[in-house]
């Protein structure tokens, strides 16, 4: 999402040359970081106010899976709500929610619009609106059962809201690929398009066996540049790295560039090791036109941030592509 | 489907106390009934001018799965084209349709609209409409993959389309619940909620792994009558057999009562045996508001009837019920 | 079970070379014997009286299994109860029962003892008693979960009743051996031995899976004599066929002879197709010291007969050793 | 294989517009056709001296897998022999054979070649010759497991054996594609090269999940015609069909037609029922240059025979390729 | 086991609010503690004469499963055993035993009893008796495989031997709830009843595939004090952590109080990394009434303690109870 | 490989008595150590000219898996070519290859032979031969797929040339024995004999799973001492450790000795976390007749070295085989 707030950033390491890098005080949200916090990981944020909010997954000790908001005035330090996000309803009754996670944010024309995966007789695309953080307005699920990771594009598409997901199963689904689905009225979906898939495992493995939308597009006039998850299935389990694409401004079914070499993998002691080893897993970014604050969890354990330049991740996507 | 239209019917057989009973001619139309054809079977009938049309499931010898019209005066005796339906473009551009099967076809308002599993990716329901069984205008898909088992209401409910189907999984699926989903314009879809699940194996194990539904819903005084289809899991595959379900007339997600026993399973050397064992799976049922017809595919091979009266069914449905 | 009642039996088919053979009149017991049945098999009978009782394994049309008593004067021509067994306490308070098959039933010393699969948080032994095949006393069940086919001695062996099982897993356990218990009192097991595994896939196929005793041993001058079933997983499933075993008299953990060929496997049409194909599961057996007649589910459908010379059968088994 | 003999036939049945039909005394070899057979099916045949002679896989009542030599005056009614061929060294010592399965026979240049799916540490193929099916010289096996459907050309080719194969896993192996060898001495194999594999579901259904070859190549002016077997996995197990390739006279790993549309499926009651369900298996194909005799096995449990026209089959898999 | 020896302890550390706590000095045991050993987890201590004495599961370096006793003068400086246990025959012959793990420790009335994980044909419970924990008398095993964590009750309930164990299939069994049995004698085992099963998902994920007691119940007068391990299936393998639950002192069958959050959850790096990472598997418990030090495998490689105040940790369990 | 130049070496560590131990510097070789690379291990080290040459797999950041030349004096400081071996035609035309992994390398009579995990349809064997470390050529593929961890012996046996391999199958193979080939000319290969097979799990749990060649044999008084990798598969996933075993000179199918305890198995923090956790993988041992130097994959990401005195070796398989 691109601010005019100055987002979070930290120079390049010295001798780096790699395209983005991690913040050197990772991870910038530890496990326990509220009190009845088991992990802290999978969360967005967006420029609020003159600083920042958030919507935080926050598993608690029993490992029930919710969401929190919370608030930052420079993105790195955070105070997050000790009691999870209390729905009422939006555009339709109260839509059940066995559970809530992997949120993300964006705002479009007047409003914060928050999507999650929703526990409805299995995972789906649940949807809410704010204006405050404070009240939020829980509308209908955006598609049946089973699907991850919606990702709202933060403005209208030839007059529609557009989302991306990623049809799943009912448990950890070995497959998945992205899509984009259109809706008048943040109500009924439809016009559903396959996007990008997984590739052949010897083109590049890191995101062979399934893929998922990660943060909000950030509009760029080279394309709606998308960070994603990519993840390989190994013989001690799925490895989650991150990469991202280019889709066409008009229209976003169409992939411009995509990276064939990964962003950031799953290599610091955070991110190997953790409730679920290997995982790296944007949930949101902040762009000021210039730089890139990549928010994403690790080892879904906590949170880190890695940045970047946007114009060299760009033109890093398009020299870099399948 | 009611109709004035005079229907297929035989009497219960002597001796019989079944609620519902076979065609003593079954199977009414055999695998090789058209010169390409591997076998015919899940295929769907509606009352058309002064007989029946219908759409029919021909999986050719290249195992292809496509849909092909047929007609017939007596609903028994069938003339089906030799060539698969061709789609124009309906309410979109043309939609990619690697494979097309298990169609239902049911009268809306001035048009006859036909639902089926789409090939899109992975498995999702099509949609398209006909006013004559000879022009067939495709849709939009109804939702994302993997979607199979959509069922269109005969009538708009509260002013939306309503449709019952079945979210599965990109194999063959070992789970599915029956859900209904609303369409102001059969385009966008939304409002996607629970209707019924598989029973405990204590109570009722022939529908204890998933549900789909069959028939297009038939609207009677004591709710929406609807024949559907439940697996079990046995240690030498699926068995597939058929139930009923009386729905809310106003809030068709809404289960007024549900067979416990089944209605019809699998006992015929034609149900038995062929490309896949002990299959009964309802797409069509034909209702003149005093007796009724079924339309089944059985063994995944040849297409069976089944008869019974409608009060008499209800009544079963009603004194059956968990 | 040796009996001084005129047992069913029919000669050798001429031509036969057959140690054991089909009753020309099989199935004995169809499917719908019972008003409210989708399928009866698994079944035990014994003698009682001047003639014959039982206790049958009847799924009704809900595919709910219980256990019903029935009553023949020649072990051929049945009477089954409507209504399944209802039991009342034995020697504990009662057990809970989620469903009942799979019985076997054997008298020993003043009663008869009725063995099943009970459904106590998965599979595990039942057990009851009866005098009059009228009231049944339902015991405390002999094992935790999970295990199927508890098959009773005739005679308590060294003092303590005697139990064979097969421990499994909650599913369609793909695996399985045979095991024995002791108990001193009916209520408390110990001394479990394993007592015959399943066999390499090159010595003896058919047996290769899973194994479980299947008939109440039959005591002889050479050993108790049991018939078993077997299993093979076939690309297409499981196929269960007969086999037949010598036990030690005075330590039955140990063979002394079992067959390497198999005994009786699915290839009448009966045995084939039903609503599990290609099944032979023998649960009960009559001796009269010369003439043998086991009573065997086939299909999981309906119940079929074999008949042999006990002689016959001994010599075969023991000439047949591995 | 192309003979002087004259080859078992009948003509086409009448109405027929098929382009291979079944023989209408099929079964031509039944379950019991030796007194230890439990199933006779997947074998191969040869024309010999004024006759035929074969190589028959009967699976004995313990269901252990073995080759067994026959004989025929008419490629018909069959005598086989009661013991299973027992093996003398070839080009090594002997070879370990924990079972033998699916035989496959070829005649080039001055004796029998016999293949055979061969039991070391699990599958891989088995080589033997013979001069006359007394005496049969066992030699090395092809390849290291796994592997299956072993069929040599009836030449060599460019100065080389040449055999086609199925590369395969230990169990029942749910992918397949075949694949050719050399070997300058039926020793040592080499310059593997993929011949073809399995098809998209969506484009033949039938060959979607797994492939391998059946019968000897036929030498004809248009290729190398063989008669392969492809398997689609149903909802409840394998279905297996045949289907026919013609291959580059002087590379074979080259296709030049190949069947999308099957030429003979499982739809009689001896190929829908039997010890495994729904199989048609293709191992031998006789020619007179004119007309064609397949030999199949059916349900692993009997053996079938198809005929056709050569050029008609050839005709067909030209005007039906993929 | 509450005693009256002075137990290891340290205070909780200045900060923190969790009712648990790690010892700082952690791991009390590594994992190369004696010289043949990979690895030393999952063990068992009691106090015996003027210390502790324990049994502990050490893996040699060929990876093989056997148990040895310690002796410790604080319960944390631990000398153990460089040999494992030799038994020698308790109430029966010797019971084979292909390998031993998972330890646990109780004095009953004049005798120290362990339990363990016994191969016997898989993982069963072993029962053994010393007095000493020199000499070591191997007792019938409890069950039928395939069981595993078997705890026995200190003290008899209504005249007999108690025992908890979880059901289990032959290998790493991705289901299990808790059960207990009774007997008069230690040898013969009945009365099974459930007693506590896996949580729903939403309700507390991180039991909810699996779970499994741990350390021999504390009597206390609020009910049995029970430390347990519960199981989440991640996507990335099982991650083990730890609750308690309160049983009912005079029907321990009757769940009194359990936690929803956990108590314990791998977040140390000797918890998080080794042979399996992510394993928190409390095996003992001690109490001198006031204070308790639990005794816990992390990784299935170290030893660690973690520490807690009796008073405070049950009512933790009945403020926080499902 | 046995070499006069001088090998990397570095002392027991103070104080231990293990018969192999780690580099005190490890990891020698670093994830990034060139600039494309993700990871590098799983490679091969032999002497060459004055120092040693190396064949390196490095995973690029796409994770596409290739073969790098380097060289090192000293056998611990290296440099890696940033470039893939570009492979030029060697016995045949060019073979395809998706991807190339886990390179070995051996010395025969003039030449350095390089043996890979070659993709070709799947997994398989590759082979290459080298004289400067600059020209590769490319030969025929030994065998057909599936097949990983192809090893060469470094002289001829008995005049051909002899292969360790391990057949496998498409995926994560669960299983995995050890078999030698024969070739008379690197191209047909043949003579296949099975090894080793993996062991009971209660005999020697750490190569229960599956087991795999690694280091080109050593050529020793008393046998060919080939360092392996052994696998169990624990519920987290599995877990790779090193052992030895001697084989004989004449006949190396025969196995002399095999090490029940592991040499070495994961403990280190870049053995236990990583891209695959728990992962020690020789790939290549250097000796100069008294000390060895053995290379290692570490958890899939990094090259580790350990080291021991080759008597002390032998004598340690020796005393410590099964």
């Amino acid at each position: 999402m691109k601010t005019k707030t100055k987002i979070p950033f930290e120079e390049r390491p010295k001798g780096s040359t790699c395209v983005m890098w991690r913040y050197s005080q990772n991870p910038v949200i530890g496990r326990y970081h509220i009190p009845t916090s088991n992990s802290i990981f999978n969360s967005a944020v967006v420029p609020f106010e003159d600083g920042f909010a958030g919507v935080f997954r926050c598993d608690n000790k029993a490992v029930q899976m919710n969401i929190f908001a919370g608030f930052s005035k420079d993105g790195i330090n955070w105070e997050i709500n000790h009691d999870p996000i209390q729905m009422v309803p939006g555009n339709t009754e109260m839509i059940e929610s066995a559970y809530k996670y992997d949120p993300r944010v964006t705002f479009i024309e007047d409003r914060f619009w928050v999507t999650w995966c929703n526990g409805y007789h299995g995972p789906t695309i649940g949807i809410a609106y704010t204006f405050d953080f404070k009240t939020f307005h829980q509308c209908e699920n955006a598609f049946l059962p089973f699907n991850r990771n919606g990702v709202l594009f933060p403005e209208k598409i030839n007059g529609k809201y557009a989302m991306l997901s990623r049809p799943s199963d009912n448990g950890h689904t070995p497959f998945g690929d992205i899509y984009i689905s259109y809706s008048p009225d943040m109500k009924f979906w439809g016009e559903h398009r396959c996007v990008m898939k997984v590739t052949p495992f010897e083109k590049s493995a890191w995101q062979c066996t399934k893929i998922g939308a990660g943060s909000v597009p950030i509009k760029t006039t080279e394309g709606w540049l998308e960070f994603y998850h990519g993840v390989i299935n190994t013989c001690n389990g799925f490895r989650y790295s991150m990469g991202a694409v280019l889709l066409d401004l008009e229209n976003p079914a169409k992939v411009l560039h995509r990276t064939q070499p990964y962003l950031l993998a799953p290599a610091e002691l955070y991110e190997l090791t953790g409730d679920v080893p290997n995982v790296i897993f944007p949930c949101a970014a902040l762009s000021d036109g210039e730089k890139i604050a990549v928010y994403y969890g690790a080892a879904d354990t906590v949170v880190g941030m890695a940045f970047g330049y946007q114009q060299e991740i760009i033109d890093f996507i398009k020299k870099n592509s399948m």
